[in-house]
């Protein structure tokens, strides 16, 4: 297991939670007086992770929410992660970015992503493949979230094509468990949409850690995500909600509230 | 066809050429004097552009590049495209960034891309499938360069699995080309690397104007573009090179010797 899921585990188990809280602090929904801010985004992710922080394994910021602004946004992107490294060093940090290039180029995300900014996890496409993602793949002390079945309307349209009796979304399981993984560094990401694709890639990757969106705002259900995507040890799931909580009027009771949600599914389960 | 569509055909026409010069300006590579500048990237842009933009239809930024050092890197791209606009207004422009997130998370990279950078064109991963990429289709002023065969070795891994007795990437072509294409704005990567596959995305999509890397550095073969990819109007094709010109000794006559081959080959494909 990679340094970086290994820390992803010990915060599991010291916080008690699995939840993630996904930092889409889209400029545009920041409350009052946030918005007022000389750095809006910053000072609102400072408030909503001193808020948070007890119930949460990890937080995932959005790059999209942060490239909108340009050099400002990634200016309070950069300096959310310089809080989160002092304020709570353990917890686990996710670049939501969806990158993936030709092989050289993927260099420059690794160098901006995992060792500027310091992320702990990156977001990536399947698209082109083992070969293209190495310069992410071989980077044994962080870890690398690959899509494979997302959270959206429309994931179907490609992501459920058949390919030798099997949908695409379970080849590309089938491919990260088997060949991307020599690191024991790689996580999947299955949208809490589709909790029977969920329980699905579950039975094909009993060993690979979740990462789950799509509860809160998008409707996932969270006893549902548990039901089928704990791992024999009740481990290896990390549910990720964000609007539904950062945007919350009471953003640390929502926190609490998703992080008992999940502590009461997974006791359900370990009793069932 | 969209206004970006439009202008590139006009610039396409006006300067006769379909070269694309790749800006791929990584840091480490940038020679003296411009790595002791105070804006080393900026700095080596300009003077690419000055010294290309006769030769060049477009220029195509890689966001890797630039991501690679944070708010920094954002400022130099974004001064970038300012020189651009104000230097080579009818120049099209292409941010490589190779982007795709859920629907509404999308409008942020829209909003930082297209709008505030001013690209007039993005390069998207297909993966989430249409619907998660509306806020980029929906922008009939904009073009969206769909990846559809990447150039990098590995690109058969997921883009070759057969769905129906046609490879992956050829479905991905039919969608663009039936479903995803409905505002004239949208464009297939097709790397130079895979000339038999290249001439087959022509068969297929025959209006489809395709972006095709993978020329110089990457061993793509300039005649065997042209012959598989122009269009029944001897059109349809932008060809980029990125590392072979900018970091040649002698980048003007380097962008030249490719836009002439591009043309000597063109001419006789139409000779033919």
């Amino acid at each position: 297991m990679s340094v970086a899921l290994d820390k992803l585990h010990s915060r599991i188990e010291r916080c008690g939670s699995m939840l993630c809280v996904g930092l889409d602090s889209a400029l545009a929904r920041l409350p009052q007086p946030f918005a007022a801010e000389p750095q809006p985004q910053l000072a609102f992710n400072r408030w909503i992770i001193e808020q948070t922080l007890p119930y949460a394994a990890a937080y995932k910021p959005n790059l999209a929410f942060y490239e909108a602004r340009g050099s400002a946004g990634w200016t309070e992107l950069a300096e959310t992660m310089a809080f989160l490294r002092a304020t709570a060093p353990d917890v686990f940090t996710i670049a939501d970015a969806k990158r993936a290039d030709i092989g050289s180029t993927n260099a420059g995300y690794v160098r901006g992503l995992l060792d500027e900014l310091g992320f702990d996890a990156v977001t990536v496409h399947p698209y082109l493949g083992r070969e293209a993602l190495s310069p992410f793949l071989e980077r044994d002390d962080k870890a690398v979230i690959v899509l494979c079945r997302t959270s959206n309307p429309g994931a179907g349209e490609l992501q459920d094509l058949v390919v030798d009796g099997a949908p695409l979304w379970q080849v590309v399981a089938a491919r990260v468990r088997d060949a991307w993984n020599a690191n024991g560094n790689c996580m999947l990401v299955v949208g809490a949409t589709y909790p029977a694709e969920l329980a699905r890639v579950r039975e094909l990757c009993p060993e690979l850690p979740l990462l789950v969106p799509g509860v809160g705002a998008q409707g996932g259900d969270i006893e549902a995500v548990v039901a089928g995507g704990l791992d024999a040890r009740g481990g290896g799931l990390l549910i990720n909600a964000s609007r539904s909580i950062i945007f919350a009027d009471d953003p640390a009771a929502e926190a609490r509230a998703a992080r008992d949600a999940i502590v009461a599914a997974v006791a359900a389960r370990s009793a069932a």
